[in-house]
């Protein structure tokens, strides 16, 4: 079976070799990890008090906050109390407040389908008119688009399928398509 | 220390003990069940087409078909083709279907940190019009609500701070509180 005849068999006809979604798991695919940035979301940045609200074991969140900093997600900053030894504390750097949206949605599947009977434990709302916030799906001609079923994929210009390389996809990419 | 000073000294006021986003990592807090559910949303529904796209180990992805399904994100449908056993196939439920805002913002982080230099892998557009879509924050005033840095948590309902028990908490919501 060729290259091409595999693909055309293939039931995911956008199956990737460069997904995106499989390289964002591969830095956060794991549980502590969005615990740890969602203490960093409601603005934990300290070592003792992040190990407090995410319980998790020493070792482990030492290895998340590294990788975190690695990865560049969390920058450290240095402090000092008084009479005390300076110590770094966690702060989101850009690359990781653009994970908000991923986390809210992480927040309001949990409210719909694994909450409390009394409902949402926080709710998050607008700073500037105190509305509930919810995650909206748009496209570009400002369409919303509600449900999955209204979504069409298509291989963007990074696409490089499988069996072919980086070089095959560059020279088969129509100049000026959208990135 | 009491737990009301406890709680007052605590860097982050809206820490709850029923988390909504610890509940749904606890189901989804693990990169092949991710995967899996990638290729769900792609239209592979069968056992043998899900190992090609994920290249789970058989085992894991037996263990996460069957978690997805005792969680009601997937459900088994029985097909049989011309000469063999009947087998199952798998779909997602309405409730895997929601976890879709989820998907698209694991894939656009990706798409904007961690693609090739050519750009995005797949592009996912609207159906009916064809531009590209993507995640917003809206509140329900219809605010754009473009940085986490605009939004402002609340305890809900459904609050259970440490030390606090599920009566304590219903009898101290207000009634009519939005849910």
């Amino acid at each position: 079976m060729s290259a091409y005849d595999a693909r055309m068999s293939d039931p995911n006809p956008y199956r990737v070799e460069n997904c995106s979604i499989e390289r964002t798991l591969a830095v956060l695919g794991e549980k502590w990890t969005w615990l740890v940035l969602r203490e960093a979301f409601n603005g934990v940045r300290r070592f003792a008090d992040i190990q407090a609200g995410t319980r998790a074991p020493r070792q482990v969140l030492s290895a998340r906050l590294a990788r975190l900093v690695d990865e560049g997600l969390l920058r450290k900053v240095p402090y000092r109390e008084p009479g005390r030894r300076q110590r770094d504390e966690y702060r989101l750097t850009q690359k990781g407040l653009d994970l908000y949206p991923i986390m809210v949605s992480l927040m309001h599947w949990g409210d719909r389908y694994m909450a409390d009977p009394a409902g949402p434990p926080v709710v998050l709302t607008h700073r500037d008119c105190g509305s509930p916030i919810d995650v909206h799906l748009r496209c570009d001609d400002a369409h919303e688009v509600p449900s999955p079923r209204e979504v069409t994929p298509r291989l963007g210009p990074g696409a490089r399928l499988a069996g072919q390389s980086a070089r095959e996809v560059s020279a088969s990419v129509r100049p000026g398509a959208p990135a």
